[in-house]
C-alpha cells in the first residue's frame, strides 16, 4: 500500500473531516442479564397488533420502501390535526436534527442550545463549522426568554431546546415556550421526545407560528428506539424533505410507525405505569439521601448523597449489573440519570442503591 | 400565522436550501398485482434462517441498536477478508455516498461521475455546492482511463463509477479499474451494487490501494432493499464513521445483514436463476427487434425498435400493469431498463412486449 496515495486521499478531505479523530474501538458487549437504565429505553412489549403489522411488513423486504414516507406522514398528520406537508419522517430524530443543521447553517453561523441538553447537537454544530452557544436554564430550570431574545443567542440561526428536557427531566410550561416563539423572529426547534410523560405539549403552536419545528419520537414512549417524526411549516418541512437521503426509513420502521399511530391508546397503560414507577423511585431515592429533580420524562436526574460523585455511583451500580447514565460535563458531576423501567427493574435498582448506601457509610 | 415570521425563517436558510423546490405531491399508489420491473428489486423470498434472525431481532425493538454497527462490520470484515475498521455500514449506499461527499467536498470543489450513472450523485453534488463533471464511457462502454487521469476530471476530488454500471448493465474488467486506481492520486469510489451478477469483483484492490472506497449492497442480490456496507482504508472509513448519524441502522436491518453474510451461499441459486432469465429475456427481446446491451447486472438496458421511443414503450407496458424504467436524459431516450424478476414475471413481460409489437406495426 502506498503511503503517498493515502496522504493524498487524506489531504483531499474537507476542512472539518481533517480534524476528526478515527473512532475508538468498540465497547465491551453488554451482559444480557443487566438491568439497563442508562439510555431512556422503554422496556414494555409492543401491542400484538403492532407486532403483526411489523411481521406483515417484513414480507415486503425485497421492495424499496416508499420514498418520502408518504403513508406514515399522512397517518401522523391525520392523528395530530396537521396536513401531510407539515410532517417529515426521519430515521431517528438525530437524522432530522442533522437535516435542520444542513438546511440553515453555513460555516461561521451560530446555533444556540439550552444546556444541559442533547449533546449530539455539539457534534452537529462542529460538523457544520458553526459556533455552538450553550445557554443555561434559568432559576428552577425555567426558560430564560429575555436572554434568548436579547443575549448572545440573539445572533443564532436557530435555538434548540427539549421539553421535557434531557438529562434533567424538567418541564417548561407551554405558555413560556409560546412567548419565546411569538417574540422571536428566529426558528425555534423544540424536541418533544419525552412529552408523553408530561402534562402538556406544544403541538398547538405548529399551526399558530411558522418559526417552530417540533420533533417527536416513538423511541421512548412507544418502545421503538429508532423511528421518529417531526412537524412544522410546510415551506420549511418541504426543504428538509428535499434534502433527505433516499429511502431513509425501511419497510418495517414505516409499518410500525403507522401502526403505533393508529393504536397509540394501547400504550397509555405503560405510560401510566412509568409515571407511577417514576414517583415511587423518586420518593425512595429521596429517603436514601438523593436529591431528585422533578421529572416529566421517563427518567430521573438525581444528585447523589455527599461524599461520592456520580461516576462513583455509576461504577458501583455497574458492578451489580445495573446500568445508569452519568454526564461528566455541564456541572452534572454529582448526578446520575436513571431510566424508569418495569417495577421489577426498579426494585432491583433500589435494593442495590440501598445496599451500596449502607455499605459505603 | 405571520408571513413576516415565515419570511424571516426562510431567509435564514442556507444558500443551497434556498434554491430547493418544495417536493412534488406523492405519486399514485401502485397496483398490488403489477409486474414491477422498474427498480432492480430482487423478488425472491429470504432464506428461512434469515427470516428467523429478523423475527428474533424484532424482540429488541425497545433497545437502541448497536451504535457504529460493530457486529455487522465484524461479520462483513471476516467474510470478505478485511479488518472491521475497513468497513462502514450504512442505511442504504445513498447514505454512504452522502457521507463521502460530506467528507471530501467543500463548496466549489469538483466531483466526477462516469455517465450515465446513478443520478442521485447529481443531487448530492448540488447539495454540497460542488461542480458535477459527467464523464462519458469510452467505446463499447470501456473505462476512459486517460481522460479520467488527464482530462477535466483530473481536478475532481474523487471519481464515482459503478461496475456493473447502472443503467447500462455493462461491466469493465477489474484490471482496467486497477490501472486507474494505481495511476491516480485521487480517490476512486467504486459502487459494486450489482457485482453478484457479474464475473469478477474489485474486493482485492481494497487491501492493495488506499485510494479506493468500495460500496456493496444487500438490496439487489440479497433481496433486502435497504441495507448496505462499504469497504475502504481504515483512515478514510474511520472519518466517515465519525461523521455518521447516531444509530443509523435499526435492529432488524442489523440482524438481517449479519444473517445474510453468514448464509450468503443460500442466495446463489437465485443469482443463477436471475442470470439465466437475463439471458433468456435478452434473446427474446432481440428477436422482437430490441437491441440489448450485454448485461452483468440484474437488469437489461434495451434500445427499443425504431418508430417509437422509450417513453412510449414504458407507457404502453404500464397500461398492461408492467412497470419498467425509462431515463429521459443522457441520450437514453430510445431505451428502457427491465429488471430481471422471476420466470413468471419475465413471461408476462415478454408476452406483453410481443403483443404490443404486433399491434403497433
Amino acid at each position: 500500500m502506498s503511503d503517498a496515495r493515502l496522504l493524498s486521499a487524506l489531504s483531499s478531505l474537507s476542512h472539518v473531516a481533517k480534524q476528526l479523530e478515527v473512532p475508538p474501538p468498540a465497547p465491551a458487549e453488554l451482559d444480557a442479564n443487566c438491568v439497563k437504565l442508562n439510555m431512556n429505553e422503554n422496556p414494555f412489549p409492543l401491542p400484538v397488533v403492532v407486532r403483526e403489522a411489523a411481521i406483515a411488513a417484513f414480507e415486503r423486504h425485497y421492495l424499496y420502501p416508499e420514498d418520502d414516507n408518504v403513508g406514515l406522514r399522512e397517518a401522523a398528520a391525520s392523528a395530530y390535526g396537521l396536513s401531510a406537508d407539515q410532517v417529515i419522517a426521519g430515521n431517528g430524530s438525530s437524522e432530522l436534527l442533522g437535516l435542520i443543521y444542513k438546511a440553515f447553517l453555513a460555516p461561521g453561523d451560530a446555533v444556540a442550545m439550552m444546556s444541559p441538553g442533547f449533546s449530539f447537537n455539539r457534534k452537529l454544530a462542529m460538523l457544520h463549522e458553526a459556533q455552538f452557544l450553550e445557554i443555561g436554564w434559568g432559576k428552577d430550570h425555567s426558560l430564560p426568554t429575555h436572554q434568548l431574545l436579547f443575549g448572545p443567542a440573539h445572533d443564532a440561526k436557530f435555538v434548540v431546546l427539549a421539553n421535557p428536557n434531557n438529562p434533567t427531566g424538567t418541564f417548561v410550561p407551554i405558555a413560556d415556550i409560546e412567548r419565546l416563539v411569538a417574540q422571536s423572529d428566529r426558528l425555534i426547534v423544540l424536541d418533544e421526545a419525552y412529552v408523553d410523560f408530561a402534562p402538556d405539549n406544544a403541538l398547538r403552536l405548529v399551526n399558530r407560528y411558522s418559526n417552530i419545528l417540533l420533533l417527536r419520537t416513538f423511541s421512548k414512549s412507544y418502545a421503538t428506539a429508532g423511528l421518529r417524526v417531526g412537524f412544522g411549516h410546510p415551506e420549511l418541512i418541504g426543504r428538509l424533505r428535499t434534502m433527505q437521503n433516499l429511502f431513509n426509513m425501511n419497510v418495517i420502521g414505516h409499518a410500525v410507525g403507522m401502526s403505533i399511530i393508529e393504536h397509540r391508546a394501547a400504550f397509555e397503560e405503560h405510560h401510566r405505569h412509568i409515571m407511577l414507577e417514576r414517583e415511587r423511585t423518586s420518593v425512595a431515592l429521596s429517603k436514601l439521601g438523593f436529591t431528585v429533580l422533578p421529572s416529566h420524562a421517563n427518567f430521573l436526574l438525581a444528585r447523589v448523597p455527599e461524599g461520592r460523585d456520580g461516576a462513583w455511583w455509576q461504577a458501583a451500580l455497574q458492578k451489580q449489573n445495573v446500568l445508569v447514565a452519568f454526564f461528566p460535563e455541564n456541572g452534572l458531576e454529582n448526578f446520575i440519570r436513571i431510566t424508569i423501567g418495569t417495577e421489577r427493574q426498579m426494585d432491583v435498582f433500589l435494593s442495590n442503591v440501598s445496599r451500596i448506601s449502607s455499605s459505603s457509610n
